[in-house]
């Protein structure tokens, strides 16, 4: 499955909002149909850092994500937030099948 | 919860050797009691990159990990196939909670 990885860097003032703002995106996004996962992870040595891992279950679901009120609403409210802009790598999720342990 | 994201660039030759060895020690990886998840990422636009994401239940279970009899013969299958030494770098799952969407 097509995932997602997108690396963000806050103020150091920003992370507990940022935190927030990002977790209540996430549960949002799990709602969709087109998201298998949608996690949000916090560098273990630098707080400023955050990873957002996006799981789709296909091609279409990035682009429908973005069309969503809670993305949106999201988007608008980090991007002050944010130390540079954000950035992002795709991946394909190999497995193994099925998911969970 | 602790994830521990290791990256790997293989041989081009080597990329399904890997794919192989890493989805098996992955399977046996999720049935350590400390290991939440452990998933096999190829990256989208290079199949030589992969990603490994190990999401641990407690601190002590990345060193029992390394401990295992499958992660050494993996670690050993999979030497010669490295184009350049792993690196990680570690993250902490922030959620949301449950996991499962």
């Amino acid at each position: 499955m097509l995932t997602v990885l997108v690396q963000v860097w806050v103020h150091a003032d920003q992370i507990e909002a940022f935190r927030a703002a990002s977790l209540e995106n996430a549960r949002q996004s799990r709602q969709e149909p087109g998201v298998a996962r949608f996690d949000v992870l916090q560098h273990h040595d630098d707080p400023t850092r955050f990873l957002l891992v996006e799981v789709y279950r296909n091609p279409e679901a990035p682009a429908a994500h973005k069309q969503t009120a809670h993305y949106q609403a999201w988007a608008e409210t980090v991007a002050p937030m944010l130390a540079e802009p954000r950035s992002s790598v795709k991946y394909t999720l190999l497995g193994p099948e099925p998911l969970a342990p």
